[in-house]
């Protein structure tokens, strides 16, 4: 070790960029459905899981040694405006499918970075620790989900909507997915060498992600006990 | 100590629900400024202090024993609803004046919370610790306060509309005051015990109380460049 930090991966700190920007993205959807939860356990729940996007969040933004509001605004910045177009596409009616935007809509875009995360040096070890979830590791207890499988469990009209919801959600998120490809070169760069590791099969870097995330997103809605 | 945990204060458990109920509060106000925040560093300074106000929130709960959301739920039961008049009537235009919301409304609460803990047993040191802040010290770096201050003082337009939201802010925070205490027993009792620990004039405990409030929020439109 040198005297001076090592500066990070250029990569990294653009993975994180986008990691970070979802995950404050992810905060903000979360606390917002703690805001109008139908009861107050529901509230304190969707505010307890608001704060563990953020410490994720704050984690990740600690790898790439961006200290403070300025250090993850610099970091973020090239990602400002990124989900503008997602948002305005997938306006949702009512809380269960504000709910559900959050949990497949970050669930994505969460799923997105620890696949990009297999394309650096380290094999993404560092990222995958501050995240605390490897690729493919559904989140063990996550309480957003168990809340909204609860709700669609105990009313089978609303989770015919959320099911048709969630496949609006996930065809936003998911075209985005070569948006945010060709604007970053080093997330493509990620893409192909994540791709190569993964060994599997011919398909472009971009058609292997998004068959990945995909079939991630289809565990995601049965777990959710809703229809992919 | 007995085996079993022994069972908090009955007027301490009352104090903690309003403390976390105004802090689950703070937490969706502030949340809901980061979200839109003009800049990426305003988005993740807010994002930062509500989940301060969330941790803090936490620590209250954990002085009750409230584990988890049903138990947090069950301390905030009887507050829940006494925001809904203070919010209707103090709907803000745009993003500064609900960030000064957030800052005079969730403030007093905090402050109320504060001189009502001196009434307890203990003096409210447990309280207090778990707060993090002793009555009369103001937040040594509050990122919230620093940003409208920031704001203000590059538009005098502005701060002279801020001014005049934070006197109907503080007034309408400040009217809660006696309906708290008529409503709950608990708390009026605290503020009697507060009020003759401080021993400071024959007020009744509600008007002693409320010029203690008052003197706090002039201080705090101090801090903010405003004109209380």
């Amino acid at each position: 070790m040198s005297q001076q930090q090592s500066t990070p991966d250029p990569a990294l700190t653009t993975l994180v960029g986008l990691a970070a920007y979802t995950g404050l993205a992810a905060f903000g959807l979360l606390a917002a459905r703690s805001v109008d939860a139908p009861d107050l356990a529901a509230r304190q729940t969707l505010a307890t899981a608001a704060g563990e996007a953020l410490e994720r969040q704050q984690r990740l933004l600690a790898l790439v040694g961006a200290p403070g509001p300025d250090g993850a605004a610099a970091v973020m910045a090239p990602f400002d405006g990124a989900l503008a177009d997602f948002d305005a596409r997938t306006t949702p009616s009512g809380w269960a499918e504000g709910l559900l935007k959050s949990v497949v809509g970050l669930g994505v875009a969460r799923d997105l970075c620890r696949e990009l995360a297999a394309g650096l040096p380290d094999g993404g070890s560092a990222f995958v620790g501050a995240v605390g979830l490897p690729v493919g590791e559904p989140p063990a207890d996550d309480p957003a989900t168990a809340l909204l499988a609860e709700a669609a469990a105990a009313d089978g009209v609303l989770a015919a909507r959320l099911a048709l919801w969630g496949r609006r959600v996930v065809g936003e998120a998911l075209g985005l997915v070569p948006v945010l490809l060709a604007a970053h070169p080093p997330l493509a760069a990620l893409a192909a060498r994540a791709r190569e590791a993964a060994d599997d099969g011919g398909a472009s870097a971009q058609a292997w992600l998004v068959s990945r995330l995909t079939a991630e997103h289809t565990r995601r809605m049965d777990r959710l006990g809703l229809a992919a």
